[in-house]
C-alpha cells in the first residue's frame, strides 16, 4: 500500500466539485508519479463538514470558497496548523496577499494559486519559477475571458456590447451578474497578483486603476478596423522611471502584436524583459475543469520535490503511419476530365478534396487542393499514380495540412 | 555573509559566457530571493579548467558544452558526486535522456534542462509540473527559429528557400552549416524530449520522423495564401489508439490555429488535453541571452524550494499617470478648418497625429484618428478642450492604443 497523502477541500461549487473528479480521474496517475495516494478526505460546503475536523485529517488544504470571509481566516488556519495550501481566491490574494505569504514563509507550507490568475495558463509559476531571476519590464494580458468574448463577437459580427453581452451569458461566458467583469475589476484584482509576482513589490487592489468596455461602440471597432487595429481588454503592469503603473483598460492593438490574435473567452499574458525579449502564454482563461486542472497541478507540485523527472509510467508504442489532410499541388496540361482521373485516384484510396483551386491555361495549368484527412501511406499511393498520369507535367508536391477549427 | 551557492560551468561558448554575465548581474536579485549567494567557481573550456577540480568545488554543475562525448560522462559523474545539474544539451537527452533521468533519481539530485527546447519558452516547467497530473492528448511545437525564419521570409517576400536560407545566415538566425536545422532533425531531438515528458513513456531520437524544409518552394506558398493557409515546419507528439506518433515536418496551418501567428525566430508550443482544452507558450527560440536566462531559471530553481512567495524585495511607488497611444473618435460637421483645430489643440498638448481617417459629408462627418503615445493627463486636457469646439456633434471618444512593433 502506498502512503496516502490527504487533502481537504473548502468548498464544493463549479470548480471545486470538478477538481474533486478530476482528483479521482487521476489519481493513479498521481500516484505514479509522486509515490503518493491521493485522497480526498473531507469537504467543506455551507451545509456539510467541520473546518476544524477537515484541517486536522489534512496534508493539504484546498480552498475554492472564493470571498474574503471567512477564506482569509481559513487560509490563514490551515497554514498556522502546518497545511499546504492551494487556493483559487483572487480577491482574497489582491488585497491580503502580503499577510498570507508571510504566513506561508513563517510556517513553512506552500502556498499556491496558479488558478486565481487566466485559469490553467501557467503564469504564476512561470513568474515565480522560470523568470525568478529575470529583471522584467512589463507584463499585458488579457485576465478576464467574458469581456474577451464579448469584443471578439463585437468586432467578428458588428454586434452592439448589449447584444454581445446577452450572447454572452446565454452561452455561459458571462454571469448574469456580469459587473465586475466587465468594469474591469476582476481583471483588476488579477493584475495585482501579477505586477506583485513580476516586480517584487507590494501591490493591493486599491492601487490598480481600471476602467471597462461598456462604453465601447460597434462604430468604433469599424472605424478601428480600418487603421489597423483590434479592441481588447488590457491588463498592464510596468515600471515608469523608478516607480510601477498597473492598470486596467481597454486598448486596441495592432494586428502584429502576440495579444492581438488570442480570441473568444481565451486569456494570455506576454511578459518583457531585456534578457527574454518576451515570452507569451495562452489558453483558457476559466471554466470549471481548467481551472481544476491548474488546482491539481498546484496539489502535484506540492507533492512532490519539482523537476525530479519520474520514471516513465507508461510504454507506448512509436507510430509512423498516421493521419494527415494533404496539400497537393499538381503541374498539369489543362484538358477536359484532369480533375475527375485525380479525384478518382484518391477516392480510390478514400481521400476526399475540401477545397481546389485552378490557374492557369492550356499546357500550363496548376490544380491545387487541400483534402481531408486520410492516413498517410494511403495518399502517398494515390499520388503515386497520379504522378504517372500522362498530362502531369512535373512531380506531384504534397505538404501536410493541420486541420483543426479553433475558437 | 549570506551563505553561498556554487557554481561550476562547462564550456563558455555564446551560451555560456552570456550564463556568466547573467548571473553575475543578477546576484544581488538571487540572493534577496534564496537567502544564498550564487558564486561562478570554475569554468571548463577547452584549454583551461579542470573537469574533477570544478565538481570538487561545485553545488550545481552547469552543462553548455553541446554534444554526446564528453558532455554525458560528465553530467553523469557530477550526479554521482551529489552534484545538481543544469543542461541546455538537447542531443543528449533526447539520446541518453532515460539513463540521466534515472542517475539524478538514483543520486536524489535535480537534473534540469529547460534550455534545451524553445529556449526561454518554458515548455518543460510547464510539462513536468503544471501539466503532471494531465493527460495530454497531443503537442504541436514550432521548436526551431531557424526554420521559422525561412519561411517567415518566403510568406512576407516571394522569396525562394536559397534566398531566404542567405538572409538567415547574413542576420545570424542561420548556421555556416544550417544542415541539421534545415532538415527537421534539431527539432526532431527537441520533439523526442517533449514527447517523452508530455507522455511519460521513452522515447529515443532514432523514433522521430523528420522531413526538412529544403524542397518548398516560393510556388506553394503563394498558392496556399490563396487557400488561407500559412506554412510552418511542426513538430507533433500524439496519441495514436494506444501508441504514439512522434514527428516532424512542414505543415500548413490555417489561420485560427494559435501557432499560425507565430513568426519570425520565434518558437511556440501547444499543448492538448481535454481537460485544459489548449494552452499555448510562445516566445523567442534562442539567442544567447535568452538561452543563459532559462538556464538561470533552473539555476534558481535548485536553489530553493519553489513557491515559497520570497518577501518582497522592493517598494516601488505605484504610477497612475503614464504615457498611451490613443485612438480619438469624432463626430463633426465638416467645415472648412475642422481637422486643423482639432490638430492645433492636440499639438498644443504635445499630441502628435500617427494616422487619420476620415468618412461621411457635411453635418455627419467623423474624423478618426490615432495619435503617437502621450502622457495621458496631457491627452485628456486635449480633448476636454475639442469636447467645446463649436463644431462637434456629440462627446469625442477616446481609446487607449498599444503601439509597439513586434517581429
Amino acid at each position: 500500500m502506498p502512503e496516502t497523502f490527504r487533502i481537504g477541500l473548502l468548498g464544493h461549487g463549479t470548480v471545486g466539485s470538478a477538481f474533486a473528479e478530476l482528483l479521482a480521474a487521476r489519481a493513479d496517475q498521481i500516484e505514479a508519479i509522486t509515490g503518493l495516494r491521493p485522497e480526498l478526505r473531507g469537504v467543506l460546503t455551507r451545509s456539510r463538514g467541520r473546518f476544524d475536523e477537515i484541517v486536522e485529517d489534512a496534508d493539504l488544504v484546498v480552498e475554492l470558497m472564493g470571498g474574503l470571509d471567512p477564506a482569509r481566516d481559513y487560509v490563514l488556519r490551515a497554514m498556522s496548523a502546518g497545511r499546504h495550501v492551494v487556493t483559487a481566491n483572487k480577491q482574497l490574494l489582491s488585497q491580503h496577499g502580503e499577510e498570507l505569504w508571510a504566513a506561508a514563509r513563517e510556517h513553512g507550507v506552500q502556498l499556491r494559486f496558479e488558478a486565481a490568475v487566466a485559469g490553467v495558463v501557467p503564469v504564476i509559476r512561470v513568474l515565480q519559477e522560470s523568470l525568478a531571476g529575470a529583471h522584467v519590464d512589463r507584463l499585458h494580458g488579457i485576465v478576464n475571458g467574458t469581456t474577451n468574448f464579448i469584443l471578439t463577437r463585437m468586432a467578428e459580427t458588428g454586434a452592439s456590447y448589449a447584444d454581445a453581452l446577452a450572447e454572452a451569458q446565454r452561452l455561459g461566458y458571462a454571469e448574469a451578474d456580469p459587473t465586475e467583469d466587465v468594469n474591469g475589476k476582476d481583471a483588476a484584482a488579477k493584475m495585482a497578483i501579477l505586477a506583485r509576482l513580476a516586480f517584487n513589490t507590494p501591490v493591493h487592489l486599491d492601487q490598480v486603476t481600471y476602467e471597462g468596455i461598456e462604453h465601447i461602440t460597434a462604430d468604433d471597432m469599424e472605424y478601428a478596423r480600418d487603421l489597423g487595429l483590434g479592441l481588447k481588454l488590457i491588463g498592464t503592469a510596468e515600471r515608469i522611471d523608478s516607480g510601477l503603473s498597473v492598470r486596467v483598460h481597454p486598448a486596441f492593438l495592432y494586428g502584429g502584436h502576440p495579444l492581438a490574435s488570442i480570441s473568444g473567452p481565451f486569456n494570455a499574458v506576454t511578459i518583457e524583459s531585456q534578457a527574454i525579449t518576451e515570452i507569451t502564454l495562452s489558453g483558457p482563461g476559466a471554466g470549471g475543469p481548467q481551472t481544476a486542472s491548474a488546482v491539481l497541478g498546484d496539489v502535484i507540485s506540492a507533492m512532490i520535490p519539482p523537476a525530479s523527472t519520474p520514471e516513465t509510467t507508461e510504454r507506448l508504442s512509436v507510430v509512423t503511419d498516421v493521419e494527415s489532410a494533404f496539400y497537393l499541388h499538381l503541374e498539369v496540361a489543362d484538358r477536359p476530365g484532369v480533375l475527375a482521373q485525380v479525384a478518382q485516384l484518391l477516392g480510390l484510396q478514400g481521400a476526399s478534396i475540401r477545397s481546389v483551386v485552378q490557374k492557369g491555361l492550356g499546357e500550363n495549368a496548376r490544380l491545387v487542393m487541400v483534402t481531408h484527412p486520410i492516413l498517410e501511406s494511403r495518399f502517398y499511393a494515390a499520388v503515386d499514380l497520379i504522378g504517372g498520369l500522362d498530362f502531369m507535367r512535373s512531380r506531384p508536391r504534397a505538404i501536410r495540412v493541420i486541420d483543426e477549427e479553433f475558437v
